[in-house]
């Protein structure tokens, strides 16, 4: 019934490659199917400004497309001049995910900015992004722990995610981009290596949903999530 | 137990006053509590070029907050020369909730835009524009269907949204700035009339949650919602 | 022979209602017939960067006009990117002519920020906001008096400002829309309690006007002025 | 008294030298002692669009300050992205006053663009704008005549700008920036040839200004435009 | 003497991945050593509004570099609202000198906009973008080829651009970053395959040279573009 | 053969007029031919953050063109809210040039702006700014030496800049507008007074060129240069 011919609890296979670039303290290339995303963390001794001096540590979060990663080539964020609200939306969401992760005191007075660039798009964007941003994160937590400038774990719990959405009346799990253009509820759970929950975005556009149907998309998210920390771990171990 | 003194599932006192300007086709100016929002609903003959020549209409938000809404005064955004993150966020949730409650076939080939700004705010801003917002497209709609642009009704269901969360361990409805700027748990539920979800946004700022939570704030929202439409109702009957 | 009836030399009706928000220092509606403006004031601790160290205060204003104040809803400028020539102009100008009425050694190094904004707009509305601005700047410097803060009242006398114009060859009092958009000549006065001018701006569009004009229509500014001087005295009193 | 030793009612010289740039339809770079402005004029067949189609023509001004006009380097406001307060407000009344001086029926649905560039400061560049701004124009409408292209002159009366002030409690013609930036009271009068006010703008810093003292000021204009307009037709014979 | 132990005339490893995503009509990812740049090319069927019409073809590029290619963060550009100066040049460079390889009668109105994003820098960015964008625009002519929409080939000629400098003295061809931040010569050639120049860039930073330097430089380009068309035409072949 | 009549190898009659305007702390105004530029320098006790505590001086510039310099107006930068990727290319340019002939130690910890404005454009505008803005500069480092701020000369050597280009198939010096936009190869040869290169930009548009041809433009530049830096010596003498 899927246009890939998944089951409807299948993700689509999940592969996370680390060390894809050399600069950044940690890196990798997450794919999700076909969804390509590159994840740096880049750690700096600097904080916000709203908590400088108090200590703690910051982990912050932006996305980007690149020009040709979607079917039709979209418009340059750089050269319109400013970042439209969906990526504004989708990167203060990673950002919070991350973050629910963190023990910040732990983390001491710095910034980790985890910069999730877009190679090829086809739907779950955020999610991969989330998913794989966790993955450098660790990364580069792990350079700081060996070098001594952070003693205790910062990273509690693992933090990835994974959409859900009611397709063709049945309640699927991991939607492409075919069928994320075609859902009428669809939205992402973001949730802990241990099985709590983060974030909840369940969405309807032209259409509705009830508290049952909400149920269904919850387990299928929890068996998602599963599967990808179950990766996020194979990738950082 | 709670600042305010309300019950768990106490909201706070709704008024709905209808009229409040007089050039617009549909205006209110909500309060809950000390939230108060001025929502405004413009008709105009043009749609966005994605839908032009398709015969369906388009709703959609704007929303704004008054330099000093807030208890310390906020940059006015037009002198910063860009809307923030959260403001963008904000004004594309509002129109995704408007719109998930309008036959936009019946609407016809024209655009509603709904303009919420905040003049002063105590928590819950988004959710007071969305029902607020609401009463103006109603009104904005009466219009079109007394003069005959408009036959059949294209709001098939009212639209509001309460906020809940986790407040001192304890779930609670429609949080005041107070609680919300305490709470490790909170989020919005837009809801229709007859009690279907539309939109689901649970998030977690240094916590997090389970199933079950998740589950005690629905029955709270629910019984929110049920009171904001029955205010909805009452303004515009 | 005026639109609305008025006798050439009749203002509109005034009405001022302090403590409208109740964040801000000092607040209040101003209503001047259909012309309807929120002015807030805000005491701020730092000062511009021209005066640090020299132990003057400063007084400064903002102006916006929510999208749906006028017949036609205009497109918001913080949507825009950025404020509008006409906006630019008006806040120099309430700025400029509220500090004529400040001893700003007596003020001390402190700025305090009039917001003007226009809920709904039938002509006159920088009058309106100098008018109403004057009021919220006059309530915040009594709480700083208040509390000991400011010993010395910096407000030396009232700030108050009516438009006058050539209507139908006719020299009128305090336009409102249709006389505005009409009128050839019009412009702003703006005066002391004491009757002093601080400033004066005549202009022509598509007409000329000569001194004897110029003159009576001081004549009417002088009598307006004390009306809403008078009002101002009221509403603070 | 004066620092330049002029007498209270003495102008700076004035030159005019038309033709100072090759490509433009009108030009003249205009001193008014050590301010020098060169304005350009460009006419263009195509009008703004509220006006399209009506036959009427429009003309307007923009402004601009070399970054070294003035005695300490100002920011190039293509660099900091935006046209400052200041400079959107000159050019709207650059723009305002030469269409007072203009026939649009007269003028055809085409547009004149007025630049005026200030090459060197020393207080009244606004005025300069203006006076020198209307020699460009006349030069273009020339053209436009000779062609053919428009038969009966757009150009019903000259438009020129002198600025007076009251300094060291002196009414004064003419002010340089020394005198400027001390004035407590001071301002731009537009008048025509014929002797007609089109803009009065006097204004108060730190001071305030009666009706005679408005009086005064209004001859000592009369006078300077007067010798103004002798000057542009000197340039144009 | 080099830092990577080249020969002064040794270029490095080049590898170019054809195929590199899925949505782009031609794309590439190519490494010069540990610069990494991937290319795309998107066909549209606009031009400009200057070409509009004229039956002429049009090839323009965009570049941009992920914030974490280089060693320390750099902004994200389209977060601080524009393009930098560097970027601006380099995109104007690609674009000019892809196109002066084709035939823009051949290529027929249509657009080809070559995207060059650097996902790891390690010098010489702009030489592997143009040399991967040739790849990536060969690709997507072929296409066009194939599909009938072309029929004789615009590419008259490849073309392909190396960095050269004058390192500690000597001559080096393809600097690496730590030979470019040190080199007080260093420019880049651009040539096609038949070893024709399009164009010459070479630069002193606090140096100079001389005519018989630039003619070594020259040697040296010419050696490496030979061997990257040879790299071209392997990996289009 | 060339539109002006002038021989290959003949430049422009070149005057350099120094001290046009008074506030600058060097200037000239240079004419090469029918383009003229405003040259300006500004010494300021501030450097850039990259350099602050270096002990060394910053050179830097600005380009701007006033709107009708050119044969069609021009949009104002400062209006379009940037400067376009020509200017800013341009105002590296030229920076980057003058710094070649500094000994930046010399200069001490300040930093010099030139600014380069285009009152009239005939091609070769950059070419004009950095010979006439190196003239400014050595205006603005006399008034620096005589004062005593700085003892040893940090200008070490004349820059001076020519285009040259392949117009009608012959080589020719000094490209004026009607030649430029014909021409399939020109570019610019910035060199110093004695003889050595700091920067060659050769370009071909639609076309390409070859070693040879490189030669011949290189002589013409060493005799248009050589001609440039006495017009300089003899303006600064």
């Amino acid at each position: 019934m899927r246009p890939s011919g998944r089951d409807l609890s299948e993700m689509r296979p999940v592969s996370i490659e680390t060390g894809f670039t050399k600069h950044a303290e940690g890196s990798c290339l997450i794919k999700m199917g076909d969804t390509h995303v590159l994840c740096t963390a880049t750690i700096e001794d600097r904080v916000p400004p709203f908590i400088k001096g108090s200590g703690l540590g910051w982990v912050t979060a932006e996305y980007g497309m690149l020009p040709r990663a979607t079917n039709t080539r979209m418009r340059r964020e750089a050269a319109s001049g400013k970042q439209g609200g969906r990526t504004v939306e989708i990167q203060r969401l990673i950002g919070r995910a991350l973050r629910a992760g963190v023990d910040r005191v732990a983390l001491g007075e710095r910034q980790i900015t985890v910069d999730c660039d877009v190679i090829q798009a086809d739907g779950g964007t955020r999610c991969a992004s989330i998913t794989g941003g966790w993955v450098a994160l660790r990364l580069a937590v792990n350079k700081l722990m060996k070098a001594g400038d952070v003693i205790s774990d910062p990273l509690v719990d693992p933090v990835a995610a994974v959409s859900c959405g009611i397709y063709a009346g049945q309640p699927v799990l991991d939607l492409d981009y075919p069928e994320d253009s075609e859902a009428g509820v669809d939205g992402n759970f973001i949730m802990t290596g241990s099985g709590k929950l983060i974030e909840v975005q369940m969405s309807a556009e032209g259409s509705v949903f009830n508290r049952a149907q909400l149920d269904q998309l919850l387990g299928l998210a929890e068996k998602g999530v599963g599967e990808l920390v179950a990766a996020q771990m194979a990738a950082t171990a």
